[in-house]
C-alpha cells in the first residue's frame, strides 16, 4: 500500500516553536500531532465539536507515543500523515508519520482514544460504528505500541498549580501541558545534548483548573520516568517515560 | 493614505490557542503580533538573522501595548498589518492592525524597539541606517503610545524560575512568557468576564534559564499593575499594566 493512501496535513515550525537548539520543541510537536489529529477527525465526520453536538459523545486520548529521529529546524516545513489504524472494542488507534520538505521521514507517533458517552463517561464500543469503522486503513502502525507505563516510587521534583494557560475550554488540563511540566524538571542538557528518542504517556485522570499535581522521577541509564499525582489524594494523572538516544 | 499601504500577514486561530472562552489569548495574540514584525523585518532586510549575521547588531524590544476590542474565536482567520511609523536617535516604532475575515478591525499594537550592537550592547543611531529609514510608512500610530509604567510596591503574587519552556534559542525568556506568568495569577473571571482592554508593557532587562523572577501585583478598579524583579538583587526586569473592560 502506497504511503499516500491517508492524509497529510502541513505545517511549519514557527520561530516562537523552537529551543535553544533552534529545533522545534517535543511539546510543540505532540501539538501539532494532536492538531492533525483533530483535522482528520473532522474531515471524517468525527470531529469532537461534531460528536459534542451531534452525539452527546467525545474522544478521550488515553496513550501517545512519538518517536523521533531529527527534530526540524526553525522554518522547515513538514507534514504529517495520520490514520485510523486499529478499531476494537473499548479503545482506536491513530498512527502518524511525519515527513520534512524532501519527503523523509523524521518521526513516527501512534495514539489511543477512546469515545466516552459525554453524560454517563462510560466508553462506547466502537465497533458497533459502521460509519468509524469505514474510516479505517489497514496500514500497519510504524512503531511499537505506547508503553503501559508502571507507578513509580520517585523523587519528588516540582508541584504544579493548573494554572490559566495549561487550560483548555472546558478547563481541563491541556495534554501536552504535562509534558511540558516534565520537560521542565529535566537538566537543560538532556534535551539540547542526550537528545529525546522516544517519549510514551498514559494518561490516567483529567486535571483542572485549580488543581495542585505533584510530579515525581525516577531515572535510568537510558530514560527518565514520571508519575504525576493529584493533590490531596494521590491520584495518579499521567506518567510518561522518556528515553533519551544517549 | 489607503490602509492597504503597509503589507499584511495571514494566521488563523488553532484549537490549542484558544482559552476556556473558546476565543484566542492574549498571549498568542501577543506571540503573532511579534512574529508578524520578524516577518516583515526579513521582507524589509532587517530581520535578527541577517542582522546578527551581516552587522552584528539585533533588536531589541523596550516597549509594546495592545488594545483590543474583540479577541477572535477558534478557526477564524485573520491579518496582521504593520509597518515601520517612526526612527528616531535610539528607538523606531513598529505599528499593527488587525483585522478579521471580513475585514473589520478587531485590536491594534505598537511596538518601540533599539537596535543594539551584540559587542558593546550600546544602541545604534537609527537615522543614520538609510536603507532602514526608506522602510518608514508615514501613517500615524493607530492608539496612544506604550506607557511609560512606574515602580509598584505592590504585593508578591509568585516567584518563577526561568525553564526550558520559558527561553528562546538565546536562552533568553521569550517575550510573551512574563505576560504569561502574570495573567496566570489573575483570577480567571478577569479574563472571562471582565475581559482585558488594553495591555501595556515595559520591559527592563533580559532574564536567563534558572534564573528566578518575583512578581509583585498592585490592583486599582480598572486596572492591574505587575512589576517581575530578579532574584536575589531585585533588578527589575519587567512591567506591565492591564486594563480591563469592565
Amino acid at each position: 500500500m502506497s504511503d499516500h493512501s491517508y492524509p497529510r496535513y502541513s505545517y511549519q515550525v514557527l520561530p516562537r516553536e523552537v529551543d535553544l537548539t533552534k529545533r522545534v520543541t517535543i511539546i510543540t510537536l505532540g501539538d501539532y500531532i494532536l492538531h492533525a489529529a483533530g483535522e482528520d477527525a473532522d474531515r471524517i465526520g468525527f470531529g469532537v465539536n461534531h460528536l459534542q453536538e451531534v452525539g452527546n459523545s467525545t474522544w478521550v486520548l488515553s496513550r501517545m507515543a512519538i518517536e523521533v529521529d531529527r527534530f526540524p529546524a526553525e522554518y522547515e516545513r513538514y507534514t504529517i500523515g495520520t490514520w485510523v489504524g486499529e478499531i476494537n472494542r473499548l479503545t482506536t488507534t491513530r498512527n502518524f508519520i511525519l515527513h520534512d520538505a524532501q519527503g523523509r521521514q523524521f518521526a513516527t507517533a501512534t495514539t489511543q482514544w477512546a469515545m466516552i458517552d459525554m453524560q454517563s463517561r462510560h466508553p462506547l464500543d466502537l465497533r458497533e460504528n459502521v460509519n468509524y469503522a469505514a474510516a479505517l486503513i489497514p496500514e500497519p502502525c510504524p512503531m511499537d505500541r505506547p508503553a503501559k507505563i508502571a507507578r513509580i516510587e520517585g523523587e519528588e521534583v516540582e508541584t504544579h498549580r493548573v494554572r490559566y494557560s495549561d487550560i483548555d475550554f472546558n478547563q481541563h488540563t491541556n495534554t501536552m501541558k504535562y509534558i511540558q511540566w516534565m520537560v521542565d524538571t529535566l537538566p537543560l542538557e538532556y534535551l539540547t545534548e542526550r537528545g529525546l528518542r522516544r517519549l510514551d504517556i498514559n494518561f490516567l485522570h483529567e486535571t483542572r483548573y485549580g488543581q495542585q499535581v505533584v510530579l515525581h522521577r525516577a531515572s535510568t541509564d537510558s530514560a527518565d520516568h514520571f508519575e504525576g499525582v493529584l493533590l490531596p489524594d494521590q491520584t495518579p494523572v499521567c506518567r510518561a517515560l522518556f528515553t533519551w538516544c544517549k
